[in-house]
């Protein structure tokens, strides 16, 4: 894309309202635009982060045979009321709503009830199960307070999946499938290294649940690492007896702060009690389906690959999650050899299926690469009077800011590897 | 995938509650889950139908050079008191609520307001114009009614996309590129030659506006075709004095029930007066930004597809919507070769990236061909005793019924021609 079409352009300053460091260089860097507290769009450029983050997580839902739908945010309390939670102090970030033609209704602050009630309809026998259902949807929370960007907001998108098992045995070995591919998402999206699977309090649902941390001083959550064996206790359950249950010496933690980018839980037979979701076993015998829900929050993600990977000139987008995969610039002082020669290696990109952001204004260079610093997209590919005398085409790896002088004949090559 | 994986079902009925025919046999071959009177949830099969047709929006928005962008669901009120469109008898669809913090919330209609008010940010010059920027997000519409099925619903997605122009001249050549890029949308969606575009009333925006209309008989619009001309005239605005505009003699026209698929309209200066947009000519002079939007709902063209293009025994998805290219199935009657002759030209499929549902269930031909007619992939392949002593895989055109026997060795190149 060429840069003088964008419509967004780089900003000097965040909206004195906003406290939070992934928001500041979001909004400076025009990947967001603040609505208000805890409300947020997503421009161009966010918005090609924030599909490639659901395009991670999309491909590992596939990969451990999720089947993706989508659920509408409009709730009519019939299901919740059967499960206790239409209730104000069952779930207390509800926004509700009138119909004009009567009735209450709420706005989804998560789908278990609603995805148990449609899959009465489809599971009757044990032939029917397991399932993996899950969607990217829209949540509304009506929270309190809203001051860490898109840390934690009002309205987001939500990866929920939901499993529906059989039995434990059958719900355990999906729930490690799970865990396993949730490492490969963090990976991937370039914080694994910083994230822990985490053991956590199971709330209303049961006695433990995983949650996966991000180790990061923005976090609202305190954890203990144990660094070696890779993995956390959250503070809230971070007992003698539960450190003997995981053989961890409490000597060995580090005590951090971190941001919580994905949960699994077991849900026993809680929901599928209440709303009726049952099946026949071979003996014919009627049971209660066991189930699980594990979440991902795409934009929570990109906040937190925010916090965790820029530096004072701004962000440092992983390669999977980058808004383009090279950032080309011209540096051309009006010279028109300069300009043809970028745009001749901007065609080259495009033809080879590299998508490039094509910084052709008519900036000065300082201006071009304090812009480049900040949208932080990790190769840059300067072209110059200087590059083209020496033959070449100047990349940059914007995360160590080493830079080398590839030959334009070899620039393709050099890229894909 | 594998039907035998797939989640949903075919139903014999669809709820007792349902009228329409879109939901009735969307519902019957699970594509969509009703939650409540205008509240649907898109299942696998629905959600792919969904997706391309997004797909096929995106292209030709990026094609004449749309942004892509997600505005949020929650309004504040203050940008459409700007406009006086907060007041309910100005909106009469608004669903409304309270925030914990204190204060009233939207959930958006529509878009107009708040994204005028975010381009104040990025238009300052006429070299910030002209520019287009579209989402596909969803909207909320208290509807008193909801009888339609997906054509008119609560909650649905919409591709709106706003065009921001320098003076009248530059809008109208975008307003036009927009309309042909509409036909060409719709011509891909399989239902190009049942839509007219429809010169229609501008509302309270414009003296006239463009609505894309598909004939049937399932829609609540009235219009006046010129087939010949391939336009045609709303009823709202079907005067002596508009017909003579267009040059139009009455007794040429056709009176048809249509389903608006999408609508194009001027909107002036009217928001951008209204909320500051206002850019800079060439001689520093201030001027207010002139505006369209343009919309087309992808679920309203789902169902309309569905209303459209379906016969007696289900529905005949075109191409370029179809959940899958094929619908392979097996008749193996038991028979282990027939079994894996199937799964080796599902593996063939696959290996091509050739989509296919493949019934793998061990049911009845006739129930298969019965579902196989509901579901309504385009192309069917059957493999049976029979057509593997004939020496191919008998393939058969769900629009046409024509069947042909083409052997294994030709199949790929037969599928992609």
């Amino acid at each position: 894309m060429r840069q003088s079409t964008l419509f967004t352009k780089t900003r000097k300053s965040a909206p004195k309202d906003e406290v939070s460091k992934n928001a500041e260089l979001l909004i400076r860097g025009g990947f967001i635009h603040k609505e208000m507290a805890g409300v947020y769009s997503y421009l161009p450029l966010g918005l090609r982060v924030l599909n490639n983050i659901i395009h991670v997580i999309r491909e590992e839902m596939n990969a451990i045979g999720g089947q993706e739908v989508a659920l509408p945010a409009l709730q009519s309390s019939k299901v919740w009321e059967a499960t206790d939670r239409w209730r104000d102090d069952a779930i207390d970030v509800w926004f509700k709503t009138e119909l004009k033609s009567g009735g209450e209704l709420g706005l989804a602050t998560t789908h278990e009830e609603p995805l148990t009630a449609l899959m009465t309809e489809y599971i009757q026998s044990y032939k029917d199960l397991p399932k993996y259902v899950y969607q990217f949807q829209t949540k509304f929370r009506n929270e309190p307070r809203a001051k860490s960007g898109i840390l934690r907001t009002r309205e987001f998108l939500m990866k929920d999946l939901y499993s529906f098992s059989r039995d434990e045995t059958e719900f355990r070995e999906f729930y490690e499938l799970c865990a396993a591919a949730y490492k490969k998402i963090f990976a991937r999206l370039g914080i694994g290294d910083k994230t822990y699977r985490t053991y956590a309090s199971g709330g209303s649902f049961s006695k433990f649940s995983d949650e996966f941390q991000t180790v990061c001083g923005a976090g609202e959550d305190t954890i203990y690492v144990h660094k070696e064996k890779g993995i956390a206790v959250n503070k809230e359950v971070c007992t003698d007896e539960v450190l003997a249950d995981l053989s961890i010496p409490r000597g060995e933690l580090q005590e951090e702060k971190a941001i919580e980018v994905g949960n699994i839980f077991p849900l026993g037979t809680r929901f599928s009690d209440a709303l009726g979701l049952v099946y026949k076993d071979e003996t014919g015998e009627g049971k209660s389906v066991v189930m699980g829900s594990y979440g991902i929050g795409p934009g929570r993600v990109m906040g937190t690959i925010v916090e965790v990977l820029s530096n004072g000139d701004g962000i440092i987008w992983p390669k999977e999650v980058a808004p383009f995969a090279a950032h080309l610039i011209s540096i051309s002082g009006g010279n028109a050899d300069v300009v043809s020669e970028a745009d001749r290696l901007y065609d080259l990109l495009t033809a080879h299926g590299i998508s490039a952001l094509y910084d052709d204004r008519e900036l000065r260079a300082g201006e071009k690469f304090a812009d480049s610093d900040l949208i932080g997209i990790p190769i840059r590919l300067v072209i110059s009077e200087k590059t083209i005398s020496e033959g070449g085409v100047e990349v940059l790896d914007r995360k160590t800011g080493a830079t080398t002088l590839v030959p334009e004949s070899g620039i393709i090559e050099y890229l894909k590897k």
